[in-house]
């Protein structure tokens, strides 16, 4: 089988794009060339199947026919401006997470019409489309009202993911990601990216800011789940989702205790030592409006899976990121 | 205050125009101009202050331009491809009732940028956001998975008409419209025709089929209601909504024994004689998807009213459209 990954030079991109490569199938068919896309040009891997990259801008109508060309059986559509970024530029969020989405979907509907071509979409979403005032854990059947321009875009693009589902344009899955930690790299000035500094910092031997309460609550998953996540939507049975093709994938509900009580197991008092207690009011009011847990029963009862305990998504950034040791 | 009407020449668009001519002002402010809009030239009604019209295509991204050049202070937009030819005509709809809408909101964010310009924009979305599974009794919380494009386009549409507020860009407010009984007119083929044909056809002396059984309870809200919502979400103090811009509006729940019941009490059983039972399997599976009763808790908290009877219903259809007296 044919696949593309578009959105494949960011972080959980290479990590799905190294999964599939190392598995060399998907649900038991081989893999037989991969196509690369992103904003940027994918850094090819080492392997042994023919891999193309591309640079594209989502937002032209014409990329996505040529990104299809090909007539990829099996889509993973993981691009999009982030968060801040689509608050700060209204224009750009739509143009590349609204509209990009939709020409995709309008390119994958145009190619299917004289023929057969249906391919598996797996679109990520996010806990984003929900918004206050929220219930302290959210079922599935709860509505969404997206606070920013972002989870509006995300929201969006579910539907339209449903209603060219329905049509038989696609055969698409959307899946709602949690907030991802421990995510790699360096500090960055994401409201949420404490999350992910107060372990990854004392892990490395520095300091880390915790700019809310300990008693903060929120809905994560590790980047290895994140993959898991998208490898099972690739997979499932999509008779199974009926008309609703969107899913919140089952997380880890935990506070901030709770994520440092698991650094301290794994690490010790020297790494727990190394988190600073800084109230930053900003973060705090915006981190207030955020989900704490879901029920997400419909993706478990569908076989999806999320990280056992805090322990476990430490271990696997220790794994996968710091070479199995602390430094 | 200048007011523009966009789908002006539908029947809920003469009945509001109507009755803002009839009041003359909106919330005490005097309507000093009124610009009539559709895709067909609306006809003038007769009026002391300066009305115009204009048979438009909102698909095109100008026209939206066009219409608010005049800065009007207050828009309803009313005007869609209805549900069987959105469903029939796939671009048509997404054209029309998703890219028509977001061309008018774009538009009014680029006519605000350089002042202060910030319209209140009233927007008339639909119960049929809502899509099976659904609970006998919908919450204002429940999610929106639409069983068709219509829907979707809605939905959409009430995602951007938050956002857009949120930002500032514009005052929205999306009232979604339970079925209208009794539609007047002739018969027409839509699957939800018979909740008005039952009442419509025997008050005018005539035969009507009821495809479903009389146990199928359904949402309603007669045309003055529906007329009442517009004029009440043009007054509403929309810093009460929050960022949640859209309400389901509080309509009667009514089995179509407790209509049948209500045109007896109304017309006598020589009305009621009229009605013939002609099960019809695909309507029978069409209706059983749909809504049967809202809580509308919030749009009631913020003072619209629906019916208060299906004998209302009924005496308003003899009042408004038979001169006061049954055929």
């Amino acid at each position: 089988m044919k696949v593309l990954v578009i959105g494949a030079a960011g972080m959980v991109g290479r990590k799905l794009v190294s999964a599939l490569l190392a598995s060399g199938n998907v649900g038991g068919r081989a893999i037989t060339g991969l196509a690369l896309a992103d904003v940027v040009d994918p850094q090819p891997p080492q392997a042994t199947i023919p891999i193309t990259t591309a640079a594209v801008d989502l937002s032209r109508p014409e990329v996505s026919a040529q990104l299809i060309a090909d007539r990829p059986d099996l889509i993973f559509h993981l691009a999009a401006i982030v968060s801040g970024e689509a608050e700060a530029d209204f224009e750009k969020g739509y143009r590349i997470n609204l509209d990009g989405t939709r020409h995709l979907l309008e390119a994958i509907r145009l190619a299917g019409q004289g023929g057969s071509y249906r391919p598996r979409l797996v679109f990520t979403s996010s806990i984003a489309v929900f918004g206050e005032p929220l219930p302290e854990v959210i079922g599935d059947t709860h509505h969404h009202t997206p606070l920013t321009s972002y989870g509006t875009q995300k929201a969006i693009c579910e539907l339209l993911l449903s209603d060219y589902s329905r049509r038989g344009f696609v055969d698409g899955v959307g899946i709602r990601l949690p907030t991802i930690v421990v995510r790699p790299g360096k500090p960055n000035k994401a409201a949420s990216g404490f999350f992910s500094g107060i372990l990854r910092e004392p892990l490395a031997g520095q300091e880390a800011v915790l700019p809310v309460a300990d008693s903060v609550r929120h809905w994560f998953a590790s980047p290895r789940a994140a993959v898991g996540y998208l490898v099972h939507a690739a997979n499932i049975d999509t008779a199974l989702l009926g008309h609703q093709r969107n899913l919140t994938m089952p997380g880890l509900a935990a506070t901030v205790s709770e994520e440092i009580a698991a650094l301290e197991r794994v690490a010790g008092t020297s790494a727990t030592a190394l988190i600073k207690r800084e109230p930053d009011q900003t973060i705090i009011d915006i981190v207030a409006g955020w989900p704490k847990a879901f029920e997400a029963s419909r993706a478990q009862a569908l076989g999806f899976r999320g990280d056992a305990s805090f322990d476990e998504i430490i271990r696997i950034h220790i794994e996968d990121e710091l070479g199995g040791t602390i430094g």
